[in-house]
């Protein structure tokens, strides 16, 4: 349980912004896509889950919660994409981390290590996030998954 | 503790009710119909809003930030969406109450004085409710208004 | 006490966005700048006070506290400034509103009617804000006009 | 209500400590120093961090929030500062608890066990602390550490 190799805990990542100032940034349009092809994944499998999107701050953007889902997915979904904006790494690295041993990561204000959660980028800049709860883990994590590739 | 092949973590669940004791409820699609109504009077007029509905528990259903709006009206969209299916009764009625010199409510849990939230009924049983935040308050009551006839 | 004609609660600011989804932000260098035109104005006349500056997200990107400052305005120059981003106006508009009689103002998530925060623009895209707390709200919003002309 | 001509809001105080029971502390100018150290190390290894230095009471004296740095950084830096403050010892004691098995650690109250919230003391007295985040722990770690010399 000690000696972890991978002390990677708050691994830098992508951090690179042009030089005139600009960012890019995550519009509605952008999210509906990425929320529609969420929706038709989870279907493919009869799943019911919530879809949250959101910016490059941590604000959502979009939410949908499809028929049937429990309630409690709507904060998970949203705590999950919360993680992965404010560490810029999909929430699966902490999950793989606790299952590991990486215990001190369960008390890191705003991670949640749990899959389902990917951050978002444009060019190699963040510039939001999608959180996916209602079924299990994986496949919270194949919808995500399945939803960026729309972007 | 790794390969837990049971990675259930959020089990899919269904809803029934029995079939003595019915209640109607909003689903993803009249929530859309809803959602849709209030973007397209919003853009009518060039105004940019956050749109949230809610189910008859205060739980999000559909979140929709339009491009340009600013990040403080996520919260209170919802918070508007909420006092509304919390006390079932437009937000503008506790405005008023407030203007009047009902300075009482303003530590009324979850009440929000503020026009631009509506509960939303079906054969007079409350389902949900709506919360327009980003232009005047009396423009998000507009939009509100305009919403709730697509239902 | 009612009929207030300026019903402006949330109004309509500045939304436009570059044609090619960019954004302008604000770094740290710039953040620096406007924070030491911050100090410099409230030593001019000897006052202490706290100074915060957050991104367009409303994360904290500089905090300083001038020896002195009283340990509350550590909390209330963020709430100032988190209310300028988040609202994409001064808090002194807030704060007149109150004084004419808005007292449904005082329960708006995140709003702080008092002066002192402003929101910090490029190109009239909302980037930021800053909040300043020490001395009276007159003083504070004389600091923060003072530091928003070093950008 | 309006007019009001003394909006004294949040008035002008000064500390004062009595002359036979003083206690060292920390001002402005030290944490400066202090961050400027952390920095100049950061940039030595193009490392991007939040550097958050708090007085005795746990309150924020100062933050910097490097350019490209994740914004969940923000809380993180502060966190385990707070740590450092609140049980005057690093967040390294109790990183190393946990991956001994304690467990029971992430339950404890403010308590961060994460490495890089080191306390500062002058003649053995506490005076206030710092908190690293954003690289990995280690080297968030490495950095407090090299801050620390400068004091």
């Amino acid at each position: 349980m000690k000696n972890l190799t991978f002390l990677f805990l708050l691994f830098l990542s992508y951090p690179s912004f042009s030089q005139n100032h600009q960012q890019p940034y995550l519009n509605l349009a952008e999210a509906e896509r990425i929320s529609d092809a969420a929706e038709a994944r989870a279907r493919q499998d009869n799943w019911n889950v919530v879809i949250a999107i959101l910016d490059n701050g941590g604000h959502l953007l979009l939410l949908k919660k499809m028929d049937g889902t429990q309630i409690g997915s709507v904060e998970v979904a949203q705590a999950k994409a919360k993680s992965a904006v404010y560490f810029k790494r999909s929430t699966k690295v902490f999950e793989d981390a606790v299952n590991e041993g990486g215990n001190r990561i369960l008390s890191l204000p705003n991670a949640i290590p749990i899959e389902g959660g990917l951050p978002i980028f444009k060019d190699g800049i963040i510039v939001g996030s999608i959180g996916i709860s209602g079924v299990t883990s994986v496949q919270d994590g194949i919808i995500a998954e399945a939803a960026l590739k729309a972007l």
